[in-house]
Order: C-alpha cells, then structure tokens, then sequence
C-alpha cells in the first residue's frame, strides 16, 4: 500500500454516512455512533479531515477548536482502517490538526478516550500527549469518573502545541 | 407557573444527561439522542442555556457560532418541556441566542427540524425563520433530501439578523 497515492481532503456532508458506516467495525465492535452526529461534517469541516485511497475511505479526523476555551483545540474523533494502521496515518492526521491549530492561534489539545481503548492510550502517548490526574485509576491509567452510555471513565490527555509555526 | 422563579444558566457537563433523558419525551417519541454528545455540553456551553424552575429541567438550547461560515450561527437543538410550552421560552431561548450571535458579528442564524415536527416548523415561521428552498416537499413545506438515521427529508431555516446590537 503506497502512500504517495494517498488523498487528504475536507469532509463534506455525505462523508458522515461513509464514517458512520464503518465507525463500529474500526473500534474493535464498540458503537460510538452516538458521539458522532452529521452536525460535524456540516460545520465543523475546516478543522476535520478525510483520507481516502482511491475512493475508499481511510482515515479521518474530526476536530474544533474549542469556542468555549479560546487557546484549546480537541480531537473529538480519529479512526484509521485497521488495514491501514501502523504506517503513520494517525499521526500525520493529528500533525496537520495540530498544525491547524497552532495556525489559528491554540495553545493545547485535547482529547478524550475510554480506558479500554489501550492502542488509543499508546497512540496519544507516543504522540507525546500527557495524560490529565483523574480521581481513579483503569489499568494503570488516570481516569476521570465520568458516567456515559460508552462507559463511566475516561482517560484525558493535552499536548501543549509549540510556539513554532 | 410563574415565569419570575425562571433561572436561565450556561450548562455544565453533567447536565447532558438531564437533557438526554428528556429528549425522546419533549420530541413525541422521536429518539434524537444520537445527534445531541457530550461533547457540546464540554465545548459549546457559552452559545448554549439551561432553563431550571426549582431545580426542575423546563428548556435549553444548544447552539454554535459555526467555525466554516464566519457570518452564520447555528441552533443544534432547542427544546421546552411539554407543560411550560405557549408561555414564550423558546422564543426567549433564541431571542438570547441571536443577541449573542450578533455581538459576535454573526449575520444569520440557521436551524433545521424534520417535517414531521410540524410544531417546529410554525415556531420558526412565526419567530420570522425563513424556509429555504428545497428539491422536495412535504406537507407544502420545501424540504431538501438529506438521508439520515431520522428521516430523509430536513426542513432548512434561516433568519438574518438586524444591524443593531
């Protein structure tokens, strides 16, 4: 699987359906539908990304920056076809994002994960994201007691972006 | 009901779950649950509200300033339980919305509904939404053909707003 045949583009609308279709299967069964409305890929779409390989969708990345928080961007979600994963494609998603928000002034990012989701855990870890002090602990990790329909933790992690542009 | 114990307040995280547990009750059944996350308690508190009698969930609105459109705003959900309906709190739910929005420097504000939420429609109509043009309709109101998890049809609203602040 060559990269140089790789395209990176914005999501537009009907992107949902396609994301949506394969979120399921890409998150080993679990369903997180659910935190995943079409609103995203409506208004959100300058700071989302979509990777397809000719036509087939890839990867993706949705992301904001944080109105509420005027130097925070978050990665709400990122998922990489299991076919697809360990060649970089996560991180390159997260370093154009970071770039984005770097770009637009943010100082951080953030972004959440179920302490189930350990390759989610190396994943931000390697990327040099530090895990937030929570008030429990899953598996060795800090977590944030926080009851949901996807579980009741969840792990936290920021990475401060660099004064560079 | 008297509307002076009303307490109007930004949302915090935890109330997601109030609000999601009276979802399918205030929309006749219909289970939207799926496009109102977490997330935007977390992120998009300051464009959004929680109206409270004696502790008692009575509305909210959910709303963001949209990043891809600098001039738009958008209301996600907005809600009023069904026994403080007719006194007024939806439209001074948006009312508030759009003074926020237009000291933003928003120009528009933006909602959809489905057509079957027939009350939605005329609460639009009769805070002065216009109904964009669509490529069907339903029940003579101009619809666009959106599949979705909810229906394949959405009704599109705007409203502009006036110069003054």
């Amino acid at each position: 699987m060559s990269c140089t045949s790789l395209i990176f583009r914005r999501p537009i609308p009907d992107d949902w359906q396609r994301v949506t279709a394969v979120l399921p299967a890409w998150w080993d069964g679990r369903d997180l539908r659910a935190m995943l409305p079409r609103v995203f890929f409506e208004h959100f779409r300058s700071t989302s990304l979509i990777v397809e390989h000719e036509d087939a969708l890839v990867a993706f990345l949705v992301g904001f920056f944080c109105p509420d928080h005027a130097d925070e961007a978050y990665v709400h979600f990122c998922g990489v076809a299991p076919e697809w994963r360990q060649v970089g494609l996560g991180r390159d998603l997260y370093r154009r994002f970071c770039a984005l928000a770097r770009a637009d002034g943010r100082k951080v990012v953030r972004a959440v994960t179920a302490p189930v989701n350990a390759g989610s855990v190396a994943f931000h870890t390697a990327l040099g994201f530090s895990v937030l002090p929570g008030d429990d602990e899953v598996d060795g990790v800090p977590v944030t007691i926080e009851p949901g329909p996807y579980g009741d933790h969840l792990v936290h992690f920021q990475l401060f972006l660099e004064g560079e542009t």
